[in-house]
């Protein structure tokens, strides 16, 4: 598979999960919408589907949409770490674009709350209590369960070579959502479980940049943590994965 | 398979997507229902469930249920043009058919509810903020992702000759149904995520021949953006599926 | 496989079909549970889940465990009308020994509750709204989607000799499971889905005998439309699907 | 597989199941959390989502990760028991460790919950009515329902000698994931459902050591309910699925 494809492949399916997680979230702040104070297990539900949709899109390139994830294969020698920069990349700026389709799904919602000062939220996560190191080991425990669980399953996975092997079904990434789901339930409460820099970093450039009126900081100054204990906790795992028996 | 096995496949599962679906939301807007009140993600799972059993029910004509899907998957070359009006036809008058038979399910609660005025939200949909460029975007946007989900996973879909190669199991189209309760938790807040002109037409049409006691207008007025916004997007869905690897 | 083999497979998929059933509806109900005021969708999926506990069990006898899927069969021609009252049998004395489990697992529940009269709805159904033909009609159409789909989806059936043709999977059943959330999401709002004969007399047997202290009426008046709903009901499907091409 | 490959598989897999399993309850328990009062079906799924991480991590070994499971494979004959000491054991350790992994998720609402004398029931399990025999009686209805179902479906168990058939795939053990839900749903309401001796005891365990300020009894003279009563059910229900036709 050439650096382009997989350029794509992350792109539209990091697009994919970024538009419906961040959707998920302006459905149930914002005023004016169907889905308002919906509760935690719709927002979970809602960023689990949201990695099935974006994970079966990008399968053909292995299905990262997200650094910590590629870092971890990487490690895990399923992924080459020439290639990984073309994954970030692509990763942060599908990201990037998915955060502004929602923002033009809910345009209307956006334009009429009447307090958008906390609507960052919607966008990127932030800590209920702000304690970088404590942060830091949240992000890191969330991530290490998912790329964990992810190295020790085969048939998810890209070969060192690019190539997939992959259970051909639409059920396939299915497993992922309730992975995702499962974190957000058990261990989302304190920093609100990014596990993915480029899920963060990507709408967090969109909400600085998007016409929002009276929208509030991007935050710019927490905006590491998730980027490192996510990739801290995706390296662990991956290099744990080799020393203990996949199924 | 012949045009009138078509005709009927479609027909029998979309009159259950729209029973099952029109039903979901009877349960919690009507007054002397057992889940009244139930919630954002009841409904979603309510209508990702109404997709799931429609779909396989429709398996032998391909499980559109949907005429969005019926462009999309023509667009993409895995239907003939020459066909959809066939489906289309059959998915309109199957969807009028189940939301009459989601009446008669619920017609001593419509019987008895105080206020009908505004029951034809459990027949089709309609935006919490009016303005119809805008509601076509999140339209598009939400039958866009539902779409582009379809072309890309095989195993899912009619050849172009109306043979089906499917995974002959009683799960395949769970994934079907994931997609969908994300596609209303996350992008339906604005306009009630019709994503499929049929699935709001016909009931449209059930609502203004139906008996029911004080009920409202149908507000044919708002009726084509659910036709025209699903319509576009799966058009563009099935074009860039062109383009894009599947799995 | 013999009858007696029959017998047993059904008489314990019903028993624990109607121990998780009614042990979900005890745990909303109940003041002194865990899952007091839990909500509908948690029930639905009690229930969903009772079916998938309970059908993965006697998938030896082909997993009816209720008497209308065992009618429907028979009208499809799946099972011989000769060994249904075996069915008839093992799924009653299973339904009403589950429904007295339940009360096992509750019981200092039900001897703390401060008002026990209303907890016959812990054991079998009733109306919102008493009107018996459109009681009828409200089961009729549940049960008729429940089985429709049952004997149009190949590979959770039995032959007509007894047989089985099962995919051999955990997973097997959680399809079934997604269908009946989706009834109880749907179509549960006016008579509470019983869709079951054995489901609503098994447990309303035990609920006139058990021993708990200030219980209100079993309501025999109302106990047949939960028998002649879902027994016409399925007697159709298993008709129509003749008819119907299926997967 | 070695003893040494089993107690770390049942090691890790049990670590994931207390980690996640824990994390729900306290997401749900302390103050400054996103999920705070998320209701019994958000925990409910926060335990089947850990019991699938935790399982699917665990394969190599059989995936019990818990003594009720595993006493139930071996009195069904597949597990031998001489090996029964290296999982409890493994279990436990597991348990706990996953225990001091969720307080690290959680160090900072722990630190600043206004009231934490009722924190144990993030890690531990209790009745809402108090009296040992009834509590044992639903510890072993909820258990048995586990195990019957898990030794009367194949491709999800270890063999005698120690060898797995299982369905390589990632949704593998979701089924066992819906399992858990539903005995939460429907049985979990009187004593929080353990169903499970290392689940209760190792995070027992990690309550009595933790630095948690201002925390409550470990209440120790509960403790052996959760551990006789899941044995007994596991016990029973492998004796039964002896007698009893599999899939």
């Amino acid at each position: 598979m050439s650096l382009w494809e997989i350029f794509f492949s992350e792109l539209v399916g990091t697009f994919m999960l970024t538009l419906l997680g961040c959707g998920v979230v302006a459905n149930v702040t914002l005023r004016d919408t169907l889905g308002n104070s919906g509760g935690w297990l719709l927002i979970n539900f809602g960023w689990g589907i949201a990695v099935f949709i974006g994970a079966s899109i990008a399968a053909p390139s292995g299905a990262h949409i997200n650094p910590a994830v590629t870092v971890g294969l990487a490690a895990n020698g399923q992924v080459e770490w020439a290639q990984t920069p073309v994954y970030f990349l692509a990763q942060v700026i599908g990201g990037c674009l998915g955060g502004i389709a929602c923002w033009a799904a809910y345009k209307l919602q956006f334009d009429q709350n009447p307090d958008n000062a906390n609507t960052r939220g919607i966008f990127c996560t932030g800590p209920t209590i702000r304690n970088a190191p404590w942060n830091v080991v949240t992000e890191f425990i969330g991530t290490f369960v998912l790329v964990l669980w992810i190295v020790l399953n085969p048939g998810i996975q890209t070969t060192a070579g690019g190539e997939i092997e992959f259970n051909n079904s639409a059920l396939g990434y299915a497993a992922v959502m309730f992975v995702v789901v499962g974190i957000g339930n058990s261990l989302g409460g304190p920093t609100g479980y990014a596990i993915n820099p480029a899920r963060d970093l990507g709408p967090r450039i969109a909400y600085a940049i998007l016409p929002i009126p009276g929208k509030g900081s991007a935050e710019w100054d927490y905006a590491w943590i998730p980027i490192v204990g996510p990739l801290l906790g995706g390296l662990v795992a991956g290099l744990l994965g080799l020393a203990l028996p996949s199924i």
